[in-house]
């Protein structure tokens, strides 16, 4: 949480003034994204009339070359109406331009906050806006590999190597115990679809009961739209310190994502692998970000091992916490 | 810069309702502050217009005895019509509030940006702000006594001890050079007023070439109004890397404080010496913030001898660069 570049007043105003978008009124940094540096800006308007936006610069992590399918993906889904924010492009129609070496976009300003304890009716409305996202997908040109798939998961352990003990001493056990299964068994027939496959609370805008949108699209990929729903049910259906399941919020979930897009008998059984899976891969992240980040340093790291005891639960929980709430 | 205190939409939402403000409709940490954290809130306004807020939770270095003079002195001086945020007061009118132990207040939003390199005409608007605040302060009841006054930065270097030469080996022997006169001749029967004492580019917010707005007042304190305009010139007439002195920016500045606050002549011939002083004071809180932050910490160190540099200039300089500039 931070802005890695400075970025003043003056620069800041050149660069607004290749846009058609008004004079620069306000600009504050912004204390999300682990990889990129975010400002809050406002400017007087195309029309006259004060408006706001995001602006972007992707400092690490993100290759410039997934930027197009990245900002692409944002333009497609949002002239669908979707909850999502356009990218605004530039007066000579580039929805990125370079500064200082960096890449940087002009990103539609959305309302909205994020949850931190959702209830089941936010629940039902993120997995609404979920299956929204994957319909809507359905026509878009793009597409990008995900590049968090088990063998991944499985080089980034190799890499932490006998590090992961010194985490937690059943970190390693877990992994031994369920990925090699996740490796043998995971699916490659279910339906695809463009999937944010990050989508935690953090990464959702709402308004009461009604997502306002839908952020940080900087994982999309074209993987199993079913996984993305694993992911979000995985990301979301936690309280008691992230670790115990709340099974109305996972029914509530998988019962909006199924009144836009029901799953085939095919994807609801995949759920319980799908979910560990998705537990797998945040607990392969996290554990190799743990012992990459120095203990002093002001990023606050994320516990691998809230992850370990969600990959359990759905281990043992079988198809019940994937059981739809009638809405 | 930095967010040190995670506040989620409950939380945050249930605080606002403390306030005759309508609902929260967006809430962005921003990256300012060093001793608080800040967001940027959007609310849909007490008459159902969306409206912005600073919301600013004090986490250290701030006495919460000041904070009644600090809040107070935001009030006084908007109600006066200054460029000074409000703030705003809650439903049984208080100023702050505690929220988990932690002080927190909600402070009227004001557009405008920080400029990087400041052109004359923004430097005179400033000296014109920084008058009228001298004078509007006049009848404010408020007293906080300067605590960063010539003794304090001694006793700072004291703290440093040998380690100030691991910084430079330059930095104790302008220490030495400087520092007993400042503690011997240091002005006590000038005007005084309540004083900013920090008013760097940072703290004040732009819109072309007017103040919008003069924030973060948390080191104002009664001393000297003549102390207030050097420390000011030393924070904004310097370029080139920080360290070459602007005389049209440092004229400008006179020049537009005296259009509101003309100085006396004994104000006049204790500006070189001020200036020296005010230069100590940021060569005091840098070094000791410098040896007091781990190399490997986010937070950025900024260097004291940059105002070594400053110190050394107005040491030389005498009363050429306090010549206003005629508007």
């Amino acid at each position: 949480m931070a802005v890695y570049t400075h970025l003043g007043a003056e620069e800041l105003a050149e660069l607004i003034a290749e846009y058609d978008v008004g004079k620069l009124l306000s600009a504050k940094g912004i204390a999300e994204g682990v990889s990129n540096s975010n400002w809050l800006l406002e400017t007087s308007g195309a029309d006259g009339k004060a408006t706001r936006f995001i602006l972007t610069m992707y400092e690490r992590r993100i290759e410039l070359a997934d930027l197009p399918f990245f900002l692409g993906l944002l333009d497609h889904l949002s002239a669908k109406g979707g909850p999502v924010p356009r990218t605004i492009h530039d007066r000579s129609g580039n929805a990125f331009r370079m500064l200082d070496g960096k890449a940087i976009a002009l990103i539609e300003f959305l309302p909205g906050v994020s949850v931190g304890r959702p209830t089941a009716g936010q629940a039902r409305a993120v997995g609404r806006a979920l299956a929204g996202i994957h319909l809507a997908s359905a026509d878009f040109a793009g597409t990008r590999a995900n590049d968090l798939v088990p063998k991944d998961w499985q080089e980034l352990f190799d890499q932490c190597g006998e590090n992961l003990g010194m985490i937690d001493a059943d970190l390693p056990v877990a992994v031994q115990e369920h990925l090699p299964e996740l490796l043998a068994h995971w699916p490659t027939n279910l339906p695809k679809a463009t999937i944010h496959a990050d989508l935690f609370p953090d990464n959702v805008l709402m308004l009461g009961d009604e997502v306002s949108g839908l952020i940080d699209f900087y994982f999309a990929c074209t993987d199993m739209a079913a996984y993305d729903l694993a992911v979000t049910h995985a990301a979301w259906s936690f309280g008691g310190k992230n670790t115990v399941f709340r099974p109305e919020i996972g029914a509530a979930m998988i019962g909006g994502y199924e009144e836009i897009r029901p799953l085939s008998d095919a994807e609801r059984s995949a759920m319980p692998l799908l979910a560990q899976g998705a537990a797998m891969r945040f607990v392969a992240t996290r554990a190799f970000d743990w012992l990459d980040t120095p203990d002093d340093a002001l990023v606050a790291r994320k516990d691998p091992m809230d992850f370990v005891k969600r990959l359990r639960f759905y281990a043992e929980a079988g198809n019940a916490p994937f059981t739809a709430a009638a809405s």
